[in-house]
């Protein structure tokens, strides 16, 4: 699986959830237009749609949509607890899960007619704000936590609920507690991870809100996290973003068409897990890091200083020394005997050179979640990145960070979490089959 | 006042942040771009540009822009003490604001060269995280809170601080507390509010961020609130949205071009406030409202339900008896004698049919503050309105909604403020300039 194609990295021909719904919300006409749809998705895939909102990515695939698809402009991801011990339930949970997911993908209700047309004496299925707006480019990511397979660091005690310890990954343990973290359990962990990515953040939000009301008495949402606007690109051509300090932020990511090294350090091998090898194979891991920046300071630093923190100037995003953006950073220049970027320059500590090669595929959003009494915005990066084993590949680039990286003053991570992402779906097949059926 | 065009409602030509931008991050060119921007905004208006994110709407016009202005995507609403008691530190503030915020709209840093261009020795005046992206029809919209003028909910012992007693409007104070409010301070109230209306959520986001650092020592961030999805619309043609219920919201809405009854029902008179009236006249009041909606609750609910306290049907949005959205409500229709339209639906409540012709101008947005520690999605409406005199229009529809509304049973009103905002800035003027020299 490892050199099938990026088959999601592309968004296919427009759909509109409005002409779709149209039928829908008459009563009339359902079955007829999801299956116009599903043929839609099928058929020759466009390179860009006249409207972006109304890209639709391909749900089923060799790898999963919503790692190195385009990254969208907003973020709904939640991380549930498992709150069942009914291996039943929660395979059944996955399977409705899955056509939910896939449905909502194509811009349709969780189920046909689901907002208005199963009865007025019965709760809609669906919950209905998203009627009318389009797909939106919208893709579910999956993974699965530690807690899934046994003690983890939410719960040490937890015993093997569902049967799965001997098909555990022997990289999906917790991550460490590094230098300087102030991890919050309450916004860390969990069982199940949904990552909602999407151009129009009502779409993530019913997305996440749905799967969670299925989810009711079988999972709990343990923390979620909105993001809007994304730091990173996972395609050449889309512009670098910029994070909260005001910084261009993943200008080196590793991008989709860049195959040889996705299987290097994005995509499980077979050989990487033998024990998960049958269900996780050609997929990856998930580290998410909420981390809070302390803007307000940081706003008081010089232009100098941000730059050396960073090692990269701030309006054109060339590494210190060179003059455009995408120029490599040359660690080795000096100005009067001193290194032209830092020691401690966040670009230096995370460079692939610095870090025997490690490479990680970025997926961040910046985020705000209003006020923290004391007149200073909880603002910050939520932290998402694939990889092929963490605790190989974040964990030493995590630990030199921690250890020496000068924007530590001005960050704090307080949330936590590594879930193992399993390949893409072949038709008919449901959301951790592969891992139910080891 | 009170006839002037609403010319802030239609956009104006586009206008590209990034090109803008490109001269100011070389370090070359500012003014000239700067100047460009200006000739721009000034000359002939287009009604849409050809990509809505590069819209520019005019900051300056006879009212504020942000109040009938097209509704934009998003949403970052703060609300600030004011923690100076020098009234020259506040007015200082408000001039250098008005400065950066006509910048900002018109897709510039707060000032020239803000992010990059002020030397390295200095923290860079702009925090740069909105260089690149296009002006996202910004709107900023400033009002004043009961605490200007001395005692409010929020500090009743409040001392006359700046010697504006005497020019406060009649109408200017705090909200009663409503049967089932669940106020908490925290979420609440105000002296100054200024609300971004973008349509992209980091534009919105970085100019609340830059405003709130400049008013350093002066003022403090009391809370803050973002908005992903509206609930209105202000425009004939625009659609109207659906809120997290899954209802279309905001159907009735008063529309830019119902000048008569914008001046009837938004717009202050000069009669209305005598002590008020040289800075208030032609302006507004904002009622904003944090509302929770307990969505786990009301999705289990059936369809007949959620439609019966609704009073629409939840596809179409049609009143009950009727058949589309746009039909007025017949209140009088019986099925076996029962009215069709409930007693206790919100759509008779809040008629103006059923509260002597009163009418707001509504601009909520919907929210989502991530999970509440029970599972459940911390979401809801964040209930934005502009009235003629909150007291005397939001005042009774409130009380007769909390009171009766069947819809009570699913919502709390969390957060509570009023604001006067004065009306739009002639050239040269500064945010509060009539009122400080009244």
């Amino acid at each position: 699986m490892t050199d099938a194609p990026a088959a999601d990295a592309q968004p296919s021909r427009r759909v509109s959830r409005r002409a779709l719904l149209g039928g829908a919300a008459a009563g009339a006409g359902v079955v007829a237009g999801a299956a116009a749809a599903g043929a839609a998705i099928s058929s020759a895939t466009h390179p860009a749609a006249d409207n972006p909102g109304d890209r639709v990515v391909p749900f089923r695939g060799g790898r999963q949509a919503g790692i190195v698809t385009a990254v969208q402009d907003r973020l709904h991801f939640a991380s549930f607890d498992v709150i069942t011990t009914s291996r039943a339930e929660l395979v059944d949970l996955l399977r409705r899960w899955t056509l939910a997911a896939e449905r909502m993908t194509r811009g349709l209700e969780t189920v046909d007619g689901g907002a208005v047309g199963h009865g007025e004496l019965l709760p809609p299925p669906d919950t209905g704000e998203a009627l009318g707006l389009s797909p939106a480019a919208l893709t579910l990511t999956i993974g699965f936590g530690p807690g899934l397979f046994g003690p983890s660091a939410a719960a040490p005690g937890q015993a093997d609920r569902f049967g799965l310890a001997a098909h555990r990954p022997a990289a999906l343990t917790d991550l460490p507690i590094f230098a300087k973290d102030a991890i919050e359990p309450s916004r860390s962990y969990g069982d199940i991870c949904v990552q909602a990515c999407a151009d129009d953040p009502q779409v993530a939000v019913h997305a996440i809100r749905n799967l969670a009301r299925m989810g009711f008495g079988v999972v709990s949402v343990r923390w979620s996290q909105l993001g809007f606007g994304r730091t990173s690109s996972t395609t050449r051509g889309q512009a670098t973003p910029r994070n909260m300090f005001g910084f261009k932020d993943g200008t080196r990511n590793l991008t989709a068409d860049q195959t040889d090294r996705l299987d290097k350090h994005v995509w499980v091998g077979a050989e990487d897990n033998p024990a998960a090898a049958q269900w996780l194979t050609g997929g990856s891991y998930l580290v998410a890091r909420r981390i809070r920046m302390d803007i307000e300071p940081w706003d008081r630093a010089s232009l100098l200083e941000q730059e050396q923190i960073i090692g990269r100037t701030k309006g054109e995003g060339a590494p210190l020394g060179q003059s455009k953006e995408f120029d490599d950073p040359d660690f080795l220049i000096t100005s009067r005997g001193t290194p032209v970027i830092d020691k401690t320059a966040h670009v230096r500590l995370s460079h692939p050179d610095n870090l025997d090669g490690v490479q990680l595929l970025r997926r961040g959003y910046n985020f705000t979640d209003g006020s923290d009494g004391f007149g200073h915005l909880d603002a910050g990066l939520f932290f998402l990145a694939y990889c092929r084993d963490a605790h190989k590949q974040f964990v030493p680039m995590q630990r030199a960070l921690a250890a020496h990286d000068a924007m530590m003053e001005y960050i704090t991570h307080t949330g936590t979490a590594l879930y193992a992402c399993p390949p893409g779906l072949a038709s008919g097949e449901w959301w951790g089959q592969r891992l139910f059926e080891s």
